[in-house]
């Protein structure tokens, strides 16, 4: 079959490889229908993820159907239409029993990290029956890609964690896929005001349409003010951070109110500082995670009922076959306009 | 009548000073019948706290007999006894509604901080019917002066913001009288472990007989290791700092687990370093909390009934009349193997 | 001034009456602008509400203008535009402090009740700092008269009692004025459906018009089969209940999910049936409550924000000197089709 | 093998059977060490619980060692100790996901009801890997075996479902095991006042050394007035039924206070009255709950440091081949003074 593999930094290609089978009797073979490049997989490219060694097929999102099954699947089986989650879950060990499947002893984050991913014609998924999801029928099946990771990434580190409530006003920090998932889904808690904060006036006039009530752009300096002047002086319920840098964090402390919320999405890769002279005293809540995925079955009834609609974060559709062009295109997400680009076995 | 009054870095001294009168509507004077001092009373004296100017009577810790009410004041009449919350709350303002008394837009730590204070015979408290808490008949008043703001602050900055809960581990950084607290009223919610880390092996011993169920001396590099040991490489549930420097901020962010919670107490001069390099995928939440004093009912029912015993934290007792001698036990505290200093009026 | 006034179970008039003056530091003389009418008050004039006696002046809702305020008001002055709220909380008493304003020692459901209400030229509203909430500038006020009783009823004892989340499978039993106010904030939580049970056809067209998913006439025996048809035999993840009979209330017994709520905003006469003898192993939590209007502030901001349109419950407007008028076509709601009517001041 | 038989109602006997095998790749055989009999076997015995059909062997608690797993099993192997849950559960279908255990598609409780259970030298446990918990080196394991249902039962269905927090006011209807139960797991919480209710003053005797601070004899008709006289007329912020009948739930009504809970652990066979006319505007929370045993791991911790001691529960030990003796001295409990009764393998 082919797949995109890594092979160093800046060095992928789409190649022939041998199709997966099965390993232990948890087991699924799932045949990809659907796939997307993530913002991750463009790190992964950078070199910045050590765990990611030459030869790994990549991705870790898609939808697909099965095609053989371990002998304890007991769920799914050869045809079932499932969605793939990007996070793996034994559904045994303590952190799954917490419902915290990101730390998962066995699972967590391993597709197209640590074992072959999804950006292939075939793909092995350990532990099916507790991280895949059956399809419902007539669904949107691109939309249902967003399920993958961006749009639990976005809810459950940004909306649940941040605890967005009715009446609130949510700033939310980077109007990528991700923080653009994270407005979508704080819609679903309807918040009074969502400042949506971003250097790229497209993604800005994007957020516009997805939802946000203000857009501010930060290049210069005056972001704190102008968001101290859109809430009164008093700032914000719940920060989003959804960029991953220190600076970005460090505004989320300039703009929470007392008594807030700054609920931490992006993948940092060094330290930021804690305004702790000032903030000790301001009854904050900081939150970090990594996606559990647990709230897919309550996204896909939301998909499924349209309270929310995934598919408008899709800029770009490709064939598999051109995953390597896609890469391009979403490396270059800017000036393409891109956002999430779609990539479909033919 | 006489107060502890501050008048620079260094500089305090015992003195004749007007007895307080009414200014509002909704204030009562009280006769102070025991008070205590505060290790922020100690960072005033060293000039740290800029809103507390030349002439102001410290203290916001006590116990009394009311003289004289304003004519808005519905629950109490002269000569009920009560207990004197160091935040003072309107009642009425947002904050207030909300529980966040520390963030009242008229009130908040303002005794013996912007206005005159409890080390003193008398003291004008505003908002009276939402400040002052009745003492039950036949209470041990000594016992209760923890409940101004020592046990408020242990526990709802550190045990509730730190979400411990029956089965957890725990680790309180600082044994201080506030991170004594921390472990007295943690109790209420009989986490498996109390792992308590300081460098004093005096308070340490103390925090054992208070039910500490492990001690950590934090001098030398080790204390990381020595948690993780305990804790079966995992970490620990809950880490509370109770001291309030950089570095014991960061020792949490070494020891908590995945999933946990770090709870500042702690009043912090500076910034701390956040690793969000590993905390970001790491489930944790970080609180911080000036009190708010919205448990002090229940704190004083736990008492009552015996759940709860902050008779432990006292060291010293002394003379009202004696409070610059009372001051520098306090102020040599490891020497004089001080916690809580007990003045009581004659 | 003019006030419509309770005699006896069917009597009532507009008739002049003194205007209410101060009587306590803290009450405040609001002239009225906009009120209407409760399915309350139609109990009361059927003599089913005994602690309401001849002579009072009946309404606990509505919009005014503050003309006098006692010595102690301390965050309204005259000419300020308010927000009258049905229940009267003295921010004091340890109910008003744990955020359960129903059971305000000196307050609660008084308004209309034990004393003078709003259906008058003034009324005078105790403990006014927080009892009455400013309107915002701008604010269409005949919409916010609907926060004064029936949204806090809705959201309060029925949303949120009922804990509706994004994905949540609802049944709202009664679509009534309080029944469509729980349907209207339900939505603020973004449930995949909602389920409206009514015996009458108009009313369910009007709850379809304003979000709900499905509508099921309850006219004959088939509700329960139905509701368990629409969802998939597993029944309901929250069944309000806002009619107030024994019957209704043992439909959502019969409609809820194991792990459902069953939320009570109903007025009872009389007791139920409780089917524990299926319910005890069923996961289930059934809940009561008298609104506690808490949430009024964030319900402010929803409709100022467009979020919430309780403009939609309004079918008829009156000049308030026509309310004996209002009355009889409230009192005729099914034939008039009458949802909340507006008396609006000259 | 022998094992304890129903064959009906009133006929039992200890027979030979054949050795329980494998029949599904997650199931385990265990060789029993010690299990016991609870009050649902008894209920079984008189004909009450229709599931359980003829050739039955009784039983749903025990430690015992792994004799043999199915090939799909992954974390345990032969030899090792294990504690068995009373509810067994798949971890995948929609109600394991969600930690309700009781309700999973394939399991709850199955064991001794629908499928043969632990009153036997060997027992089938399907989905082993979810159901079984590992034994702490050095545990005590008679103290352990209170963990397979009544410690999760109290625990959960009354003291987690009944919110109870420290300061509160608890009553306890029934001082049997799982009332003792609730008494023992109820001070994980540290609450104020804990009355405990029964008609036998040898267990009311129990609960005091056990922790009650109250016990009241509910022979005669003074129980409300005493409970509420012990309460200040407010009533108790947390009602615990678990007895399961009628009078003993509507005595829970009358004596909760405005804002409390009333937790349902209690069997019921009849429905109850649900006072609506007093309690619908009262804020009260009624849950009733099948034990889900999602809180065994955290018992288990708690057990082995010492803060919960459920061997006081152990009034009785025999041998397991004296298991017909056992369930008569059971099944005279209040002659007897039998509480938990210790079944150990030879």
């Amino acid at each position: 079959m082919k797949a995109l593999v890594y092979h160093a930094p800046g060095k992928r290609s789409w190649e022939e490889k041998p199709r997966p089978a099965i390993q232990q009797p948890a087991d699924a073979i799932v045949k990809i229908a659907v796939t997307t490049i993530c913002g991750t997989d463009l790190h992964i490219m950078k070199g910045d993820v050590p765990t990611v060694t030459a030869g790994r097929t990549l991705g870790h999102e898609g939808i697909g159907v099965i095609a053989e099954v371990g002998r304890s699947v007991s769920t799914f089986k050869p045809g079932d239409r499932v969605l793939i989650s990007c996070i793996t879950s034994c559904g045994i060990c303590e952190a799954c029993k917490k419902g915290m499947y990101s730390h998962c002893e066995q699972g967590g984050w391993i597709l197209g990290n640590t074992i072959d991913g999804t950006q292939a014609e075939y793909v092995r998924i350990p532990f099916a029956d507790t991280s895949l999801y059956r399809v419902p029928g007539g669904a949107d099946e691109d939309a249902l890609v967003m399920l993958s990771d961006i749009l639990p990434t976005g809810f459950e580190c940004g909306v649940l964690s941040g605890a967005v409530k009715p009446g609130d006003t949510v700033a939310i920090v980077g109007a990528g896929p991700v923080g653009l998932a994270a407005l979508l889904t704080a819609q679903l808690y309807s918040p009074a005001e969502i400042i949506m904060i971003d250097l790229d006036d497209n993604r800005l006039a994007v957020a516009k349409d997805l939802g946000a009530t203000q857009i501010v752009n930060s290049t210069g300096a005056k972001t704190v003010d102008r968001v101290l002047e859109l809430t009164h002086k008093k700032g914000v319920d719940v920060a989003i951070e959804a960029v991953g840098v220190p600076a970005t964090f460090e505004l989320c402390q300039d703009i929470v109110a007392a008594g807030g919320h700054i609920a931490n999405v992006g993948v940092h890769g060094e330290s930021a500082r804690l305004k702790l002279e000032k903030l000790w005293s301001h009854n904050i809540t900081i939150t970090t995670r990594l996606v559990d995925t647990v709230t897919t079955p309550m996204l896909l009834r939301s998909v499924t009922s349209g309270k929310l609609e995934p598919r408008k974060l899709i800029t770009h559709e490709f064939k598999l076959g051109d995953v390597m062009k896609a890469y391009d295109t979403f490396g270059n997400a800017a000036k393409e306009k891109a956002l999430k680009v779609i990539l479909r076995a033919e």
